[in-house]
């Protein structure tokens, strides 16, 4: 017995919600279904293609329901992530960050044997040249994207000659075929105005478009400009330059994407939809309690959770430790009860789903499914 | 195929810790058993029991290590802890925080009625009436706890009389043993002056002492004084109230832990233990490099990974997302290899451990053993 089964005993009944075993991480699939109907609606009207990152969810049935609202892959950080997807069904997979090292391409090479349309970056010369190596013996093609450092100063190569060289080799090697670049700018994501938003992450599209012209004036082939994420979706799209887009936390969003969904007219494009369940369980303090989740059930890299529904609406969240938290109770006025349930809007939700192996699925107050989250882990 | 089967397969290859795929957490043997020896043998020579802490470890194979070198039972933060490691062959459990509400007590019931002298704490009267009706139906005995505020105010009754309250309940019902009384001092562990963590660790055991004389003069047992942790071990021994001690993190040390660690002579008594390997992914940018862990490979709750070896001895960890990390690289004076290797001594090892599913044993430079954390997970 574990808090998961004994909670998978309360699915379809009305007001499981409330009786769902702490802590608990779930989501409101009337709140998902409208986000990925807000995004994917929104893109369409747009004529602009997603590629949904995985990374967020880890979830094949997200993946899979991303792909049924009309996206045209899925990007994955890892290769772990990728090859878990691929295991529950999913396909069209491009992995986002270089893939470097024998170990790790020979397990590539496998997952490019499964997938049609396996396609990753790469960013330095002497990666390519193992690549093309490896793919050669191996008498496998490879699906290549230059990536393009915008700003971000993470990955990808610092100018167009950088990208022209990494061009002509993939030329000159029958094994390997550029499929396009990639440019991702995470620095912009959480900037919360809206117009710091887009002149920040025009700029870096204007890389990343300079990169594109000199390929292309040379003659090399770039089909995929991808890049982008939720924060900047809908200023990159007016760009005009990216063919689709990575947004990821649009599913979830959390207490930072909560402050920068916002379109230009001030809207929020998407809702909170996950949520971590955790309940008091002790109350010997004046002014608090104590709540079962901690350090080990919300990532702490970020900001807070917020509440969204508890004793009262001003409870903040304390940390108290790796299991445990504490839930502010200034001017509830009555003694809380043991047990009583606080409901929290994730603070980041990608590391935080991390934590969890299953998503607790509810319609309204009842819990409907509970679906494994099958690529968890810090694994590569 | 994954990081860890990928992995597996290097298992008695002499020089395979060099090889690992990354990132992957890794326990040195020769450490970990050091630290065991220096505990237990310190915790013998005192004649105090130890009562180690599964919640940093999650691991039934660590938890049978601390068992055979002479831990008389070990204590679990949270019930889905103690059925995992159960579910392993472990017995002999102590369940550190309050078990409420109906869903856990049903569960506790189950898992006391395998076990053969689990031990929980209860601090409220509204949980130790819930208790008891659900002992009482079941024809279960509970063995229990009174949890003493000693000063952390996460959990705990606050005075004396609270305390015989709570007995004077228990001795009324055949469902219910007293065992006798913890107090846990969180707030003394990380004090990294010896002195100074001596003193206000003594503060609180003297609050724990009052309960224990109020609950002997009251007639009733209090055979069990249960507390400390790896920062208060050796200054709480020579308070001589403490039955048993609660030591958790001396298994792996961790850069909080090891900065008090120390004897009163300035001596580590234990040794980090438990590394995150992580390799260089990209290397694009002057200074730095960007190595495969994140946030979701380092619990970001503390301070930083420290380096203890890698491309140059000064070489500091820099957050750079979710899934990577910079390692920077002033005066390296060469170009880092891709692939090249970084070990991370772990910032916080509860945590951190928790993100992982398995535990890499390297003995020397050599992966002798993975071990699975089977109490991995969030869930309460």
């Amino acid at each position: 017995m574990s808090a998961t089964s004994s909670n998978a005993t309360l699915i379809g009944i009305k007001g499981s919600r409330q009786r769902l075993d702490t802590p608990c991480l779930v989501l409101d699939l009337d709140m998902f279904e409208s986000n990925l109907a807000a995004m994917h609606g929104w893109a369409r009207d747009r004529c602009i293609a997603l590629r949904p990152h995985a990374k967020t969810h880890k979830c094949a049935t997200i993946g899979k329901r991303q792909m049924e609202a009309g996206a045209i892959g899925l990007c994955c950080a890892k290769l772990g992530e990728a090859e878990a997807l691929t295991d529950h069904g999913l396909e069209h997979l491009m992995l986002t960050s270089p893939v470097t090292g024998r170990a790790k391409i020979d397990r590539l090479l496998a997952l490019n044997a499964r997938l049609p349309d396996l396609t990753l970056v790469v960013d330095d010369p002497e990666n390519l040249a193992e690549l093309e190596a490896a793919a050669r013996i191996a008498g496998q093609q490879l699906r290549l994207l230059i990536d393009v450092d915008v700003g971000t100063h993470r990955f990808g190569v610092i100018s167009p000659d950088q990208a022209l060289a990494l061009a002509d080799t993939m030329a000159a090697s029958p094994a390997l075929n550029l499929m396009g670049i990639q440019g991702y700018a995470g620095h912009c994501q959480a900037i919360t105005d809206y117009h710091e938003r887009l002149e920040v992450s025009h700029r870096a599209l204007g890389v990343l478009a300079g990169v594109r012209d000199a390929l292309i004036e040379a003659d090399h082939a770039c089909d995929i400009v991808t890049g982008s994420g939720t924060g900047t979706h809908d200023v990159d799209q007016t760009f005009g330059l990216l063919t689709d887009l990575q947004v990821g936390s649009y599913v979830f969003s959390d207490v930072t994407y909560d402050r920068v969904t916002m379109t230009a007219d001030g809207e929020r494009r998407v809702q909170p939809a996950l949520f971590v369940h955790s309940r008091v369980v002790s109350r010997c303090q004046k002014g608090y309690a104590t709540i079962d989740a901690g350090s080990k059930s919300f990532s702490m890299d970020g900001p807070m959770p917020i509440l969204v529904d508890g004793p009262t609406p001003g409870s903040e969240y304390g940390r108290f430790g790796d299991e445990f938290g504490r839930v502010s109770l200034e001017g509830v006025g009555r003694d809380v009860a043991l047990g009583e349930l606080t409901t929290w809007m994730v603070p980041h939700c990608d590391p935080t789903l991390n934590l969890y192996d299953t998503l607790h699925c509810v319609r309204g107050d009842t819990l409907v499914e509970i679906w494994p989250i099958e690529a968890r882990g810090a694994a590569g």
